[in-house]
């Protein structure tokens, strides 16, 4: 068991938690990205140090070893801890929706929301078992972005502030955070995004999402090509194309995963959709994401490919492709685990275990 | 959430439990093996009635799914349950550690005993996790099983008793079973036991336990071809391999893995010991698995080839080389939040969600 000097001592170097301030541009953000704080290697190591006394052969606990340096490293702390795990679900409706792009019509955004807040959807559930504290935060749902087919989804004011509001919603005492999502359309959105981030065949990019016919997934594809045509010039990096190709939630979602850092928070991204806002914030720096982890690979096609671009291996592989946080849900269900190991093995001294 | 009159519907036409038995010989077990209860189709039928209903995507949930009907199909009941898992972790020593196959001295298999009673393990700390029971099995610690490349492991007498003392650890109240093991040397038994089965390079069915030298993997593969020479001829199916190359600790595991099949309780599989015992059923009768699922992919090498051969796709990958049931009890907990979600969620007409 670990004794009492040990606890936090991994903190005592870390720098000050600096919560975010509301940014007022997407420059500024850009600016932002370029000075985040970095990892807390004393507590990495302390975190190495403890696992290579734990009564198992080294090594043998695979990715659990991983996520407990990984947490330390960002938590700025040791022992790790995953007491207080947040779920945020962010919502936004889409204009491209309009093109018929979903298998559902866009009124179920709303509708999830009220079953987000009365505890009936699937993330409600997973969130329980993990103990995590849900977050619902919808974005001005009856002004859907604009249709990006046809022109900017959002200006950088609406941007920004949707930015802003993602960043607001986590809560500074959480241990990890878990974003998700919910929007009728989004996934033709982060679609759109990866192929304005990586460029290719936009049919590469595009899957079935809630369950639409080949003939429609046809459709996305199209859309995003017109999409691309016009927008191309305006797209010189990923906040452009987040802004531009995105939605309120997806913006929100990058928002969170910059606050959490600030707030020295690891997040477990979820799938396709959550990858695409890291993405956005990867392209201005890839380091912008080193306190992610990716929790699960979605069954949705595009995000093989953006995983690998993120050069990322998720934890978990279970075919989910339903959003709202829940492939990172599971994963941290698993991050809860590898922490429990951590902080409650025996070390072979302890336990009178003859080491290798 | 579910109605009254949905709650364990199921089991009204399931036949009535049998507790397994004692068997006297291997024979009896042959017969068994090939005359166990069969699933409870009506329980599933029910289980993927609810889940058309529940607000998300059909299909959706993906693997979360596929768990939940597989709980109602051999649990025998809907709902599906997951309030008493139980963790069966045996263990047993082995002759053939005397030619120093393991990074370990055989003392630990006895010191660890000691440390799964006093809850230090990995084992411990992700049971607990779970709030699954932690039933701990040894079995004739100071009597190894012979070295199996000198002659046959156990006697006939022997691996019964194991087999037996595998089956009554089962609590018959339990809702899913992951049996574990722990034996110096039990992972050259396994990959022996792999190679009864089905034969080619020993090579391919050495790797690095607990963490040994490549020269260590090679004089594995040497021992295990001087017994595959010395007993080939006696080796006629799953359980003159499992008696003869085995050990009693994964002689348990097949026997908890067949009661807990008499007793509808279905059985989350470890890596590759434990897959390695499941296998010495299935080469007798392939549906005598039916009730098992297989939690983890092992980063140890035969385990690929096993669940090939198997024709199984674990649940979760996540480089673990640990045993004592590790890999099962983390997917068990994949299967907890399974179960949350398909008896927490709404469906679509209790949330007002339109469906698709």
């Amino acid at each position: 068991m670990l004794s009492n000097n040990d606890r936090r001592s991994g903190d005592k170097t870390a720098p000050a938690i600096q919560p975010l301030p509301a940014i007022r541009s997407l420059d500024e953000l850009r600016d932002l990205l370029k000075r985040l704080p970095g990892p807390d290697l004393q507590a990495e190591a302390l975190a190495a140090a403890r696992d290579s006394q734990l009564t198992k052969p080294a090594g043998s606990l695979g990715r659990l070893e991983e996520i407990v340096l990984w947490l330390c490293r960002w938590q700025g702390q040791h022992p790790p801890r995953m007491d207080r795990p947040q779920t945020c679900v962010f919502a936004g409706n889409h204009g491209i929706a309009a093109e018929g792009v979903s298998a559902f019509p866009i009124s179920v955004t709303a509708q999830m929301v009220e079953n987000f807040r009365r505890g009936g959807a699937a993330i409600n559930q997973l969130s329980a078992a993990l103990s995590a504290k849900v977050t619902v935060v919808p974005l001005d749902l009856d002004r859907p972005v604009r249709n990006f087919a046809e022109s900017a989804a959002m200006d950088e004011e609406e941007c920004v502030a949707a930015f802003n509001a993602g960043a607001a919603a986590v809560d500074p005492s959480a241990s990890l955070l878990c974003p998700g999502e919910m929007g009728i359309g989004n996934t033709t959105a982060a679609s759109a995004i990866c192929h304005g981030l990586w460029g290719g065949d936009p049919a590469d990019w595009c899957g079935r999402g809630s369950g639409v016919s080949s003939a429609v997934v046809e459709r996305k594809a199209a859309l995003i090509a017109r999409a691309a045509e016009r927008h191309g010039p305006a797209l010189h990096d990923g906040l452009d194309v987040l802004r531009i190709l995105g939605g309120r939630e997806i913006a929100a979602m990058a928002g969170a995963i910059v606050a959490a850092r600030l707030l020295r928070i690891p997040v477990m991204l979820d799938g396709f959709i959550c990858c695409a806002a890291a993405a956005a914030l990867h392209d201005v720096d890839p380091d912008s994401l080193a306190h992610c982890m990716v929790g699960h690979a979605s069954l949705e096609r595009g995000h093989q490919r953006l995983l690998r671009e993120l050069d990322r291996k998720p934890l978990l592989d279970l075919n989910l492709r339903l959003g709202e946080g829940t492939g990172g849900v599971l994963a941290a269900t698993i991050a809860k685990s590898a922490v429990a190991c951590h902080n409650g093995m025996a070390t072979f001294a302890e336990a009178g275990v003859d080491g290798a």
